[in-house]
């Protein structure tokens, strides 16, 4: 049994008791187990959350990057209740997506035309299915250790270890779920990330077959850092030669900017896939992207490349909701949380060289995250958390979820909302460095 | 240009202007695109949606069958905006997904551990990948004409046409998306419903292969009748025998008694994939069954077979709306809407005689659909639509929406919410009455 530090949990205990009874492991989404259970919230406004058992804890994850005001904003609430009694989802169309659509093409001069879906995971989907629809051509490359959300081609080497990844010159394709065809692995090229030579060798070997290059120019699960742009240009380059399309996961990094992470480049992916914060809090995901590659899906041609629906894609409610909360996501509010963002990631260096533990931290606009290391890492294998190391983490969010009513995202990041002022950046600081200095030995120890 | 028939459209054909400007043939969903442009809802209520030119019509499509209490439900909105206020999605678990969790169990013996996800395609893919990480294995089998939704293993031969859907003794699997990998294609194994003989054939050809054979037991797209008993019992013999596992999509069939379609029949599923109704108007997918099968997705044994979460699977705002839309749909809602539809069906029984067109309804509890056929069909190819045919549907059906203010499925197909009266059933008779009349001549040349 885990350390608990005696925190008040007997409901939470309870209903997990229950939740065990008719969902296996007690969850619909793994992401909100831990040890020793689930906790289950009973309220949440802007950046605190109080969960069943009365406590409140501030939140630095929202809902995995998804919340970009934070939990009930108002003016969300209120549209949303105002077009609830108008109807949620119809078999024909309604103004607020187009509305919606027009806002987010004009925020990115690279979204010539987008389509609505109901996540990310389904956004990626329908990209890759696009990419392929327009090619003709099978395969797709993406960098190892990235998190494309759950189709299985897109899910290929997102959790490897030394132990599988195989040779760095030629990675190999591992599936994240069991039973996946070997088919679906021939068909993923997986290419280490910010690695030129290794990089254009894969995809030059197999140029014939390669539909797209899939990218997210601030990888998550890679480490959260910004991808190099010299090795950006010469993808982008590489794939303009060889009429391979280049297209980007933005579902997470939309945030980084007023129009996504991709702008902090001087390239421009053919399509992107979009998620998490575009649907103020309700279930979304697009692919955007020009025009060209887009008409695959057009319904009123002769011959549709790709027969695309979804009952509830595009839905009135989501629609509303994301107009709103991007509507008030507007370039002040970019500008603001970024600055408290770099505010917060000053203090904790600060906090780091106080309790003087070897952590690093990556990230790009209002996320970031930590490494226990001595320097940045620069691709997946660097940032690769061996099970001690993991462990070492799971026991540092413990402590600050049950001690020190923090949330943070799992793999030791966080993800701000607009709504985090320097009251939530002080406390967070203080509590890392408690942790640090709590930790300091064994991080000392697993820091390479 | 097709017959408009004089209809106010003046604030529809405008927006889908505008719409045209920033989505591929001006819409996020085929399902909305309509001749000469679809038309956009101002507000719905019950079973009554009124357009942006001040239309309104009558509602026999639901969100293609999502909505089993019409639009606007207030209990449904009540319950939703109390939920708002206390947030739409956290990185933690919430009591409803867990109370709605236990609720869908307790209705069905069938369904030991249930899971969220977002949509029906999620349910579907999800239920697809649990089934090869169980067995290990990496085929599905799926019968010919059958939609379950748009991942690609999923959508193989969903569209076939006589000139690709191949000798009926092993029919070709024919992609819906252009570029599907022909990997995808060799991986999936298709048969023809209803056809005891060919399909136990096909099956036993692959029989080392296959993970789970894939069945919607009222399958919509291949007509809308209820799967043959003798032919269901057979496959699922078939399936104990070889250890394979079959699994039913009722993401649209769910509705048609208490505990989905399976009930009328003696066989039990290993999983089954729900979504539409479930969600209370919001986006939702669900797999339920065997805690043996569901065991795959448990994240607390060491080895994650399959490993699965979704930032906006089981967040409570779905789980609110669905759970309060499925305590209404109690035993006796379901015999209502039942039986409501079976007045409908023989009402326009009578209309067909008195038109004296050859007109066959199929159909279960509260969906049914029209063909123009002398005889019932039995499978896909039986209810394959020509393309004259499909031209005489569809102008049937623009009469029905711009002239009579019926919205109908565009297969000619009605799923009705509770809010459905006398009233509206005999409105749907005239007009449908009208209508054969109207293209009685035409209906006789193509029925078969």
């Amino acid at each position: 049994m885990s350390n608990t530090y005696n925190v008040n949990r007997k409901y939470s205990q309870a209903l997990y008791k229950r939740a065990k009874e008719v969902m296996t492991g007690g969850v619909s989404r793994n992401t909100i187990y831990r040890r020793p259970h689930p906790f289950y919230v009973a309220s949440a406004k802007g950046s605190y959350v109080t969960d069943i058992d009365a406590n409140t804890r501030v939140d630095f994850a929202n809902n995995m990057a998804s919340l970009i005001h934070g939990h009930a904003h108002p003016a969300i609430i209120e549209a949303v209740y105002e077009q609830m009694q108008r109807g949620t989802a119809y078999t024909l169309g309604s103004e607020v997506e187009v509305a919606f659509g027009e806002l987010l093409v004009e925020r990115n001069h690279n979204f010539e035309k987008i389509r609505f879906v109901n996540s990310g995971t389904e956004a990626v989907m329908s990209m890759i299915k696009a990419a392929r629809a327009y090619t003709g051509r099978p395969k797709i490359a993406k960098a190892e250790g990235a998190y494309h959300g759950t189709y299985d081609f897109a899910e290929i080497s997102q959790i490897v270890k030394p132990n599988n990844w195989g040779d760095i010159d030629k990675p190999n394709s591992v599936p994240v779920t069991a039973g996946t065809p070997e088919n679906v692995k021939s068909d993923v090229i997986v290419f280490p990330y910010n690695d030129t030579e290794r990089t254009l060798k894969l995809l030059e070997a197999n140029k014939k077959d390669l539909a797209c290059v899939l990218l997210d120019p601030v990888s998550h699960r890679i480490g959260m850092f910004p991808i190099e742009e010299d090795y950006l240009i010469a993808i982008y380059n590489w794939t303009r030669k060889h009429k391979v399309l280049l297209v980007f996961d933005e579902v997470v990094t939309y945030r980084v900017t007023y129009s996504g992470a991709q702008h902090l480049y001087p390239v421009k992916p053919d399509m992107t896939a979009l998620g998490k914060i575009i649907g103020g809090g309700f279930p979304v995901g697009a692919i955007a992207g020009d025009a060209k590659y887009m008409s695959v899906f057009d319904p009123t041609r002769k011959i549709i490349k790709q027969p695309h629906s979804g009952t509830f894609s595009a839905n009135p409610i989501t629609m509303t909701a994301g107009k709103v909360a991007m509507e008030l996501f507007d370039r002040k509010a970019v500008d603001d949380i970024n600055n408290i963002t770099e505010i917060a990631k000053k203090q904790i260096g600060e906090a780091i060289k106080e309790a003087d533990v070897p952590v690093i931290i990556t990230g790009a606009g209002s996320m970031f995250r930590m490494h226990l290391r001595h320097k940045a890492p620069r691709n997946y294998r660097e940032t690769y958390q061996c099970p001690e190391e993991r462990k070492l983490i799971v026991d540092f969010l413990d402590y600050l979820f049950l001690h020190e009513d923090i949330i943070m995202i799992n793999t030791f990041a966080c993800m701000l909302a607009t709504t985090i002022t320097q009251v939530e950046v002080d406390r967070l600081t203080q509590s890392l460095l408690k942790g640090f200095k709590k930790f300091k030995a064994e991080i000392h120890r697993f820091a390479k």
